[in-house]
């Protein structure tokens, strides 16, 4: 089996990717395998931008292999399916998250938790594909992708506004649904009103949970209460505010991921109460351990979904009307736009409309 | 009410109290409340010494009240019940653990969960008892105690060596329970071999649990084998040791209270494993984001236990034979035990016999 992530496959594919920790990307010509008999091929319609995307593209995690095309909220339009191929055909819409490939026998395989698996493929850049070659993501005009880490788009969801479900939908909904945090009666917080944080907002809400959004702009206050529908709104740098909500909630989505304090957070549980980790700090987290042990509190990490929980976030936003707030931009414009994330210039998510630019290609 | 914690009692009482942040104690005369009729009054007969005397004598949380009785392990004998006791007669032998009250009227509260109720008064030393004086722990000659707060010890217990089950035992059972580690199949860790630690091992191993004890002491492999009947041992530091065990265990109970680091016992555990956190490090440890991203993992703390759960603690280890490895001291041994203490020289719990030296008070 080689290993060269130059494999020449039969499929031309086109797609825009960064050379360099430069993280600019440019158009990248490459090839896609053969339609294998479970495999679904597509052609991509939208691809949302993930901010995991631009740590990636400037390789912050140092495990970047480049060229990288980024790309895990993909979307598009079947145009060709294996003969062993059961759920999909030609012309239906479907998506692909953050994974496209698990080992398929371990514990966490078996207990739907392929986001888990050890052996788990990520849809782009990181772990050579069991064929050998890299995998390369959705800034790109076609995928093929085995049936089972292929998700059904219901008609009711807008394609491109359903696009950043596929990680940031999942990533908030998963712990929500895991913890407990999902019915009502249930208060929770949400640290961080982004990508993550306002489709938080969303599902808690078609949950029927009471929503609290904790933020340090005290500017968010009308977006989060008016526009999301958000309960209540806290601004976590006003110890009064915080002193006023001690101790009301079930659970916290803490999505930012620059380093902050977790001891004002700690302090809003009630007993028993989780602080759910779905942002990525690069750094370390200061966690002090006499307010856990007082309150029996926890601290958990959660990353995406397994496909199964993965179809189900999909099916319930398809019913309550949860799509992601989006800026639809061409390919060429990914560059300002990954530069414009960095910096938090977006409400909430960038979509590529990857028809309008390589649909030549 | 009076708030004057040298408020006069009719019982005289007669115990070994620090007077100040030195945490020498030294004999010391008080008084305690009459027998009320909800009240259990009794003879203290074993104390142990647990490692938060130390943190109070020396005021090192910077919330003592000074002078201290400090003790919360407590035995003894009933002398005399309130009018309204119906659980217990004299000549019975009790206990008392952390807590002598609680509000009663809380979530916390009418959950079971006493120990998190936000009003609940310690013992010893925490805050004003409501009828405003300072509670006075087991280094004393008599309790007076409600009979809700009482626990039942069955005669099959050995009086001293049980001691130490009403705090280090409940500390280490409630999360065991709690968190499902309390059945065979389940691969538990226990952090640091003290006086917590070796109850862990001790309880685990009756639930039927796989125990592995994970220490900086190599020297602790045999009596952790052999003795308390863990399954394994690894030397923390053992970078070797630690890799053969990655994504091995269910949960670790974390007993240590030095500050250390979390990172490799992150590794050891499963998809959704857990550590949980019963040493207080009185500095924050550092909290790695993405390996518990990427593991689903939490890190949890626990503060000893409702009175329900350590009722059933203590007839769970009436049951099945466990008890502390304990050093019977007399009273006026007790500050060379808490120099030992702070330096883990004692295998592996001091129980002062106060009978001994206080019957004549």
């Amino acid at each position: 089996m080689s290993k060269s992530p130059e494999l020449e496959h039969p499929q031309k594919a086109f797609g825009w990717a960064a050379r360099d920790a430069s993280g600019v990307l440019s158009p990248f010509k490459f090839s896609r395998r053969a339609t294998g008999d479970k495999d679904v091929k597509f052609r991509v319609l939208y691809c949302g931008i993930c901010h995991t995307d631009i740590h990636n593209v400037k390789n912050e995690w140092g495990v970047t292999k480049f060229p990288v095309v980024p790309g895990h909220e993909i979307i598009g339009e079947v145009t060709e399916v294996g003969s062993k191929v059961e759920k999909f055909k030609v012309g239906d819409k479907v998506g692909v998250g953050c994974l496209i490939w698990s080992c398929g026998s371990c514990d966490n395989c078996h207990g739907h938790d392929e986001n888990y698996c050890h052996q788990m493929v990520l849809t782009y850049g990181g772990r050579p594909y069991p064929d050998g070659s890299m995998t390369y993501g959705g800034y790109s005009n076609i995928m093929v992708v085995e049936e089972c880490f292929t998700l059904r788009i219901p008609d009711a969801l807008p394609l491109d506004a359903a696009a950043p479900l596929l990680c940031a939908g999942i990533t908030v909904y998963s712990p929500l649904k895991f913890h407990g945090l999902d019915r009502p009666g249930v208060h929770v917080g949400v640290v961080g009103l982004g990508g993550l944080g306002h489709v938080a907002v969303k599902f808690a809400k078609a949950l029927g949970v009471k929503v609290t959004v904790i933020s340090t702009s005290p500017g968010k206050r009308e977006e989060a209460l008016k526009h999301l529908g958000a309960d209540s709104f806290l601004v976590s740098t006003d110890m009064s505010q915080i002193q006023g909500a001690l101790g009301t909630m079930d659970g916290i989505i803490d999505t930012v991921s620059a380093v902050h304090s977790l001891l004002p957070l700690i302090g809003l549980l009630k007993t028993r109460g989780k602080i759910i980790i779905v942002g990525a700090p690069d750094k370390p987290l200061q966690l002090p351990a006499l307010p856990i042990i007082f309150g029996a509190n926890g601290i958990y990490g959660s990353c995406v979904g397994g496909i199964k929980e993965t179809q189900e976030m999909i099916d319930f936003a398809a019913k309550h009307n949860i799509t992601a707030d989006i800026e639809v931009i061409p390919v060429d414009y990914v560059n300002t736009a990954l530069e414009r994330l960095a910096k938090g210039d977006v409400k909430y998510r960038f979509v590529i409309d990857i028809r309008k630019t390589l649909e030549e290609a």
